[in-house]
């Protein structure tokens, strides 16, 4: 293995940013789910392609941390912030998965507390991808976190209503089931953008 | 920023121990939901309060790591013990929420498995808010951690007699759907009880 | 508290090893159950068994932790294989458990993806069993890794098609639930698999 002993601290914010850019894609997918007439498969397959490309770039970064004498931050850090990405992408790919798979789209509407869901999703994609270059200053950064918290408490909020709909009898037993693993993926990316946030909090604490 | 050079210990134990107390209110007030007549809407409130305190409380224990030269064990640790005890009071505070906003206290009674897990979340917080405090001299928390493990052992086994009693065809499905979520909050409380006094032990191991 | 100075490296790995070979008798059990006639009560018993012993290795292996001056790699990150070994074996059991709690087994048969996640696991604790030797020298690691994480994605996709199976209308609702616990710690299994892993993957890094 051939060691870099300049820092090439850019390649990592780099890596990141990307990263988080395909988050910005995933939304993006998932909004369009809620376009008439819209192909869902072809939609879920795209999610999929966004997907295996944020596979990559993780692996990428591994390799990088491996592979690099002086990293920017600390490796286990590093590590921790590109998982934590890649989770964020697993759980928009299986949303457009689960609602393809299990035929929800052929339902007159989805229940709007879902598309609200998707809109805060997108909002936290947007300022993770335009927080990680500031990575590179550590600056600016406690407004990015403090406002994915708020937003996670958003989704937490659409997430409850959305259970509470549901559950009153307006669906099936086996619709409800099916709804509630793609509300549970949903709020599982919510949660895991707030993760996210929380390792970047941690990085900033510790270089402070 | 203003940075206090002197070690300020006692601090950090005085958040610990209030974050501890405030569940400790937060298990009280699910044991009122199980009296006859109570106002759950008026019990479900009082533990977003109870809840609201915590986050204030974790608040001022993140600035003050940040502001602090020198703090009585790793920062990573003050931080994680602090997040956990606010993922135990999120979790106390969803459960009272639930069983409002799904109107369940409105059955002629709950699973009485779910008061067994109300009264195994209410042992583990007063041994938490103990032993809280015995963070300062780091002596006698074994007995505590294993005393929360065991706690969480009963917690298990109640919450898989209430999902057996759950499935077993006394509830029509959507009111399964309805507790089951409840009780996973309740078990989820239970969990995040025993993260907490890992984090202890781990704090301990690393001091040794 | 007795102090060895010595590094008595060896023990570690060997905790490790037994805990693996442990989840190995663990998926061999799940198997069982698969076979016409067998004595559920009697496979969910053994499981439980297995589980105990999983416990005392783990407890020993925290005792060793606090009692060794020189540890082979860092105290909190022998803590975390410990315990994530430990994780495995409990989702193994609850399998078991649910299977025989929820009078599953009565069914004619279950579904051929409950199967597939039972092999996916099966192949994950024989390699995890091959690698934990391997600690001692810290090579060959990294096949180990890249197979557990490509059989855990073979996992996701056996889960995902045995939820579209339970949601397909074949199964009545409480039924759907019932399985949907099972298959939920199956694929936790396979999850926490993947976690220790990872940590064996971080403590490479770290070392190399």
């Amino acid at each position: 293995m051939k060691f870099s002993f300049r820092p090439t601290e850019g390649a990592f914010y780099e890596l990141f940013t990307r990263a988080a850019q395909n988050l910005v894609r995933g939304t993006e997918l998932l909004n369009e789910l809620a376009l008439p007439g819209v192909d869902v498969q072809s939609v879920s397959d795209r999610l999929t392609d966004v997907e295996h490309d944020s596979d990559e770039i993780t692996h990428t970064l591994y390799k990088k941390i491996n592979s690099t004498f002086i990293t920017p931050f600390d490796r286990e850090d590093i590590y921790s912030l590109g998982s934590q990405l890649d989770d964020v992408m697993d759980h928009l790919e299986a949303v457009g998965n689960l609602l393809y798979l299990y035929g929800l789209t052929e339902l007159p509407s989805l229940p709007r507390e879902m598309h609200e869901l998707v809109n805060v999703l997108d909002q936290q994609a947007k300022i993770t991808a335009d927080a990680m270059p500031r990575l590179k200053t550590m600056k600016n950064l406690e407004e990015y976190w403090i406002e994915i918290n708020r937003l996670e408490n958003d989704g937490d909020r659409a997430y409850r209503m959305l259970l509470v709909r549901l559950f009153s009898g307006e669906y099936d037993a086996l619709t409800v089931l099916k709804m509630k693993e793609v509300a549970d993926e949903l709020e599982a990316a919510c949660d895991a953008f707030e993760h996210v946030a929380n390792t970047v909090e941690t990085i900033t604490v510790k270089e402070s």
